[in-house]
């Protein structure tokens, strides 16, 4: 008995979000963290803002010897630690009455015709319509096989009536090459359309508030571009190290980890032309244009820098270099902090570089995209007068505080014309009552709504790699260790050499 | 022994007031309330922060028959009361020693040789060097009558070793033919650039700020012209009603009172180019510019509104309305509100309306300057999408809580795309640990060291009558009572109706 639509909710009230129709999700890789930490949670927390359809089933899928009782104790366990919203018994009860474990590894081909039979069954009593999202929370090797299991069982079939859909955790592949094969593995089977990348930082609201702060208002746009802006920082910067994740982390490192998808969706959001609806292909189309004309400049190795953190204090406690970090090898070569400088050869942009960094074990946790802008001409005052003024800046404060905030140059009260920055901010937290929800809600109802907007498509991942790998490249050559730095600080010395090669400097946020 | 430089100070630390020179202040009018309240204490105020030269010397001129000490007792009280700075014994007892008072009357000869006579005994035994200036707090009748007093008893003869000064308050007439008498009469005896004109709202630190806001900065010059800026609105909002200002006000009116100095030059510093430098002479000469190319729109009534308060409440307390006041007739034509809309006749604001308003009574005491900015075409977004998104605007607040409001549109947090007004501030009280000195202190202080910026000069004046003239000419054609407003509403309907025939709406700041 699928009800689709909640007579209660006016569907012409677009501020809320709309339900999910008749589905499902499969979870590959269920007992791992991310199962546990983010994707249960944030599915429970729709089932509580009523969101997912009545007969919404969540099935597991590991090597465990579960029964569907236990893997509801995990669920029940993950969604009281870390669920968002306060919990509802009635919620939950109903939710767990649409759980299913299926015991198997990825080559038994009887565990997948059990999970065919499994859904099915689900199709039958719960009403889910033939409607399932596969979400693949497994390392990349395993893709070719799950995908084949999933087109021999028949899972992979999607028809008119019912749709079929998978979702792909990062990394999308280590390098342009790798990415095209792991493209090709899954869409020989499910159609690009049906393939959802989930970049979590596209799923905080930061793409929607970006585009509305550049396109909804007439203050930005005219000096969002070459003749006003300097040059553009975009930060990721993390305070903590690399946590249990040596097995994943080790031979990708920064680079690959998060410049190759956060900072240059961030990019490419930043820089593109207005789209003519922000409709998912022409989002889309703006975007590809826009990272296809990245360019990079001559001498990579002195257009980007590289480093290691070592031991230090953090946050009042000693921690460990990267090399003492348990499961790294002491001759890991592997950075933990990446900076590059892209070009991007628009009309627009012509100029202007675009410096992207990221590390673990930086000053602070902090991402934000900040404009910094040309200083003015400064004809009528005095040079006394402004050498306490730094460059105008706008910066998009991704998080920690999601908002915005502007720096420029106001006079210093008293006789003279003394000017000096001074900053005025907007914090989405402080102006809107309105909750954000989690990323991983978000993106999890998109997929079931088919609803592709947020989520990096084949041509974008593969543009990435191709600014990344001749980078990727340069650095292998090189072949060295990384430049070490200090656990607090914000970087190797070689970031900050890279910049005064420019006659800049980087924030320090 | 004179001293003019303390050697405390580091005459480098430019962020430091210069002290004034050897001089002194007289006053005609020292009775009254602007004395008592606002010079005397900024006085005091300047030598207790050390900025008067030691020999400083203040003579109140007046019909009063009082003594040095009668006259040190009410300077007394009056700093007791309205200063800005603590009480010093010390500063106190210095700065009295050089306060003098002459008993007269403006046609007593025989007072103003006494006058010259008690100068000279402060050029000797004070080292006052000769150096004066004559504060004109008296009705613009009495200035003829004093002028000619002072030339006849030698007192306004400067030479390259002494200078005379003479300080004007408003109004500055009312109309261009009565400014440019009061000016010939002033400028017989005193050149224009001994004469300095108070506008105490530019003694504020607000053209410095905006100067700096303007043209230290790259962010708002690009966007400060009628390509992106929809109209100005320049408003001075009181909500007092005109106190024990009967005399003065009644016949006057808000227009000449307000709008033909505190707003028409806060129009010039908004809407002029950018000077070669601050100097007076250059700054003087992009007002003077820009206000001859101020325009009037074709059909003075439909463009502009009268107003006059009636009985209310405000503030919790009923308030009486403006023909009840005590010393008004009650069949009063005086407006106590005024908009007008003036066109700006240069390439950078052809076709950009700037709306001044000024009224007593009004639902709040605010200053401000707001540029309206034109709409974004917003192509990508859905109707329903913007539709509770204003326009954005860039506000500088003059009081209170001087500083920058922007405005602008952002993203409510859900999953629509809906777009909303915010907006982020900025303040001077909190952004800076320098506080602003009172515009008294500043504007006393500029008149000792001869430094004119901040005087309005003959020409401006003369220029702000040549707009207000046909305006006030129309008015007096139509010949009847302004329309009534309600104390503490934001004035006339026809004020509104004003704003609605160009399809616009005053802020409600």
């Amino acid at each position: 008995m699928p009800v689709t639509t909640n007579p209660l909710r006016d569907p012409r009230d677009k501020r809320l979000p709309r339900i999910a129709g008749p589905s499902g999700i499969v979870i590959f890789g269920v007992t791992g963290d991310l199962s546990r930490k983010k994707l249960m949670p944030a599915i429970y927390d729709l089932a509580n803002r009523g969101l997912l359809p009545p007969g919404f089933s969540l099935v597991g899928f590991a090597r465990r010897d579960w029964a569907n009782e236990d893997f509801g104790t995990v669920v029940h366990d993950a969604v009281k630690q870390y669920a968002r919203t306060p919990f509802s018994e009635e919620v939950w009860r109903h939710l767990a009455e649409g759980f299913r474990f299926v015991q198997g590894t990825f080559d038994d081909d009887g565990a997948f015709d059990t999970l065919a039979a499994t859904l099915k069954e689900l199709d039958d009593t719960r009403g889910t319509g033939g409607n399932h999202a596969f979400y693949f929370s497994i390392p990349p090797s395993s893709f070719p096989v799950v995908c084949k299991q999933l087109a021999r069982s028949g899972l992979a079939a999607h028809t008119p009536d019912q749709w079929r859909r998978v979702v792909i955790e990062k990394p999308f592949g280590h390098d342009l090459a790798s990415a095209q094969d792991l493209n090709t593995v899954v869409n020989s089977v499910f159609p690009p359309e049906s393939v959802f990348r989930i970049d979590h930082y596209l799923g905080k609201e930061t793409v929607q508030n970006l585009l509305a702060l550049r396109f909804a208002n007439q203050l930005f746009e005219p000096i969002w571009n070459a003749h006003y802006v300097d040059h553009v920082q975009i930060t990721m910067a993390e305070d903590i190290g690399i946590g249990g994740r040596a097995g994943y982390y080790d031979g990708i490192g920064a680079a690959r980890d998060v410049i190759q998808n956060h900072l240059i969706q961030l990019l490419a959001l930043t820089a593109m032309e207005e789209p003519v609806s922000f409709e998912p292909k022409d989002l889309r189309a703006e975007k590809t244009k826009v990272l296809s004309q990245v360019q990079l400049p001559k001498d990579l190795l002195a257009s980007t820098a590289r480093g290691q953190y070592t031991g230090g204090w953090q946050g009042g406690a000693k921690v460990v270099g990267y090399l003492e970090e348990d499961g790294i090898s002491p001759s890991s070569t592997t950075e933990t902090f990446a900076a590059v400088k892209l070009l991007v050869d628009t009309r627009r942009w012509a100029g202007v570089p675009f410096y992207l960094r990221t590390g673990k074990r930086l000053g602070r946790r902090v991402s934000e995209i900040a404009m910094v802008f040309k200083r003015a001409p400064h004809l009528p005052f005095s040079h006394t007068d402004t050498e306490e003024l730094g460059a105008n800046a706008i910066v998009i404060r991704v998080q920690p505080d999601e908002g915005v905030t502007i720096r420029f140059g106001s006079k210093v009260p008293g006789p003279s014309m003394e000017v000096r920055d001074v900053s005025m901010d907007f914090s989405y937290g402080q102006s809107f009552t309105e909750a954000s929800p989690e990323a991983y809600e978000r993106l999890i109802l998109d997929v079931l709504l088919g609803e592709p907007s947020l989520f990096p498509q084949d041509e974008e991942v593969e543009l990435s790699w191709k600014i990344l790998d001749p980078i990727e490249k340069a650095w292998s050559r090189k072949g060295t260790q990384p430049d070490s730095y200090q656990s607090g600080t914000w970087g190797p010395a070689s970031a900050d050499a890279m910049m005064a090669r420019d006659g800049r400097v980087w924030r320090r946020p």
